[in-house]
């Protein structure tokens, strides 16, 4: 005697998913379709990661298996980015940036503990957290802050919170922390007792300075990363999380219970993905052309106002003078034009609907064409339609 | 200010991957193993899966991924093995039969909820489920129910718990339930308002009988399967789940925040995998051998109690008369030997002191030389010394 209403109804539907199924279906109808609903790379995995991936189908039984290797390339990895040494024991091998965020949570609180994260935010924080029975302490985050959180916000929480999540570059975003501003968070969380959980999954992927991790602040942090986004890998599932000394042995008992093993061939393709360094550096003028396109074109479509993307490749635009119900507004605009944005409903409970984040990293063409498209739309009134 | 000790405390180890990664840093060193502590195939998933593989490795971006196509062959497989109609949509493919674990406990329980199980019985039930603070209730199964529950004792359990597990066949017995008694626990379960859990994930592997699918008592089981056993792909981290039709939105809905997505290159290989049936088959007549050699040279070795393995690649075997320690003889059995067995406490936190798991998913080659290894050991009062 369940009703489907009943089950889980804290947790919200991800509307970008939702989306993106329009979009699939609409693609195999034959129609064409440009893809910036989805925060994943359309590169592919480096030739060779794909090569290496290729090498294990021959030889590698790829069974339940654990990198040593990998993990020791990703603790190099620290020093090469931010001159931080880590030990590869700390390094915990998980299924995406997913995966480590359940383990993180399932480690550091309990049921009806708070976790304080910024709005917008990505919304399998708040999502994930609910499905543990924790609760999410949303920080509103304005332009005043560049939609962070900040030490002062930290400071004012009574009672504290059992941790914070911070991510920068942020989804949807885009913005960052500088290391002052990280410096502080880490600061205030340590004098208060909050474990500091730092979402890093869009390093690599900047437009000014490089990302500071958390790392660079001290052993405190658990730190969360992925081979989805600079990596190209999104599809393949394999991300970290590097630990605290003292979480380390309970970080992998949880982890292999929970989880058992990672994939075996994702962890053939990114240690070799780790070297890739050239085909890697060459998306970033991609994403940062399909960036300066929209930022020129966007105020002649009249949108004038979105956050300062940093980092990743999302801009997150503020569209209330067109719509209330961004939903509705991607809806309309996938039917009519095949351009696939995504709602600020799945990263703003409370103002998205004047909000759409779009994702440029897709080609330069598509990025082009896109805004072609949208303002052909805008212009013939569609958006009055939705 | 945390301490090791504190932290999860109540998630025990995984024994068995301690004393894989011992198998492993004595074959780095060049001496001899044999496997028999890890349940996966040593087999490689079906030269078609790699084949699959390899093409979506050059045709594929292998980005975020739901195979529409790969929920239809495995309903289809229903209609194949068990002569059951199930909807594409009922199916939900997941990060092997861990991530449908971990996703079913977050639908159907709360923290505080029971969930009920037989000792012994796989430990990743038990230790998932204090992950989310559930709490594992324990049905002591012996030889005279076949280490299985039965629904009498489900029927005695007061108040009822939210959920039973059932695996048929079992992990580390390796005994089944036929349908008369999967049937009357469907019944209690049906009755007393508790959800059934049906880890599904050996079947195809037994030998005699074929195992029975919850899906054949009806449609409330929330039944759990993954790649990694029949289809040799334990690696490659995909499974699924099938659930009862006003579970199919909440399920993809907590998936779709917690998991985002599974792994694009298993999930292509996985389809080809499904239609490898000869060369799949092929593996049963192996296990079939390695079982025979084994019950018929264990008495031998003067260890005359197993449980009967009526499917899965294991037998548990009671060595009481040896030791009550089999975590340290199946160290010193491997340190001397290179034969690694997994101790019964990752089973049993009772009895499992007095029991070792072999896997028998090896060569028969492998097999022979295990057993002339043990024997040897065991004559020369190797376990004396543990």
């Amino acid at each position: 005697p369940v009703s489907p209403a009943s089950i889980r109804g804290d947790i919200s539907p991800f509307h970008g998913v939702g989306i993106n199924r329009l979009a699939n279906a609409r693609a195999r109808r034959g129609l064409p379709v440009i893809h910036m609903e989805v925060g994943q790379p359309t590169a592919r995995a480096p030739a060779a990661a794909l090569a290496a991936a290729r090498l294990a189908l021959e030889g590698d039984t790829l069974g339940y298996w654990e990198s040593e290797a990998l993990k020791e390339r990703i603790a190099a990895h620290y020093g090469e980015w931010y001159g931080v040494e880590i030990d590869p024991q700390r390094v915990v091998l998980t299924a995406g940036a997913s995966g480590a965020l359940v383990l993180a949570f399932m480690l550091l609180c309990r049921p009806g503990d708070r976790v304080a994260l910024a709005r917008p935010g990505y919304p399998a924080y708040r999502n994930t957290l609910r499905a543990l029975h924790i609760e999410p302490l949303e920080l509103p985050c304005g332009p005043e802050t560049r939609y962070q959180p900040t030490a002062a916000m930290v400071e004012a929480l009574n009672p504290a919170p059992t941790a914070l999540i911070v991510a920068s570059p942020a989804n949807p975003t885009g913005t960052m922390l500088d290391r002052a501003e990280l410096e502080s968070l880490a600061a205030v969380c340590r004098a208060r007792g909050i474990r500091l959980i730092s979402d890093e999954i869009y390093h690599g992927i900047t437009y000014g300075p490089r990302a500071v991790s958390a790392l660079e602040t001290g052993d405190e942090a658990f730190v969360i990363e992925s081979f989805s986004k600079y990596w190209c890998m999104p599809g393949w599932r394999l991300g970290w999380a590097v630990v605290p000394p003292a979480f380390v042995e309970p970080m992998n008992r949880v982890s292999g219970n929970v989880y058992l093993s990672v994939s075996s061939p994702a962890q053939h393709a990114a240690l070799a993905a780790m070297d890739a360094r050239e085909e890697l550096a060459a998306n970033l003028p991609v994403y940062a052309a399909n960036r300066q396109i929209l930022v020129e074109a966007l105020p002649r479509l009249g949108i004038t106002r979105w956050a300062p993307a940093d980092g990743a490749f999302y801009l997150y635009c503020d569209v209330g003078h067109l719509t209330q119900d961004s939903l509705a507004f991607c809806h309309r605009l996938l039917a009519d034009t095949g351009v696939a944005l995504n709602t600020g409903f799945d990263f703003d409970a409370v103002e998205g609907g004047r909000w759409v984040r779009l994702s440029f990293a897709v080609s330069t063409d598509e990025t082009r064409r896109a805004v072609e498209l949208i303002s052909g739309w805008l212009a013939g009134g569609g958006h009055e339609r939705t």
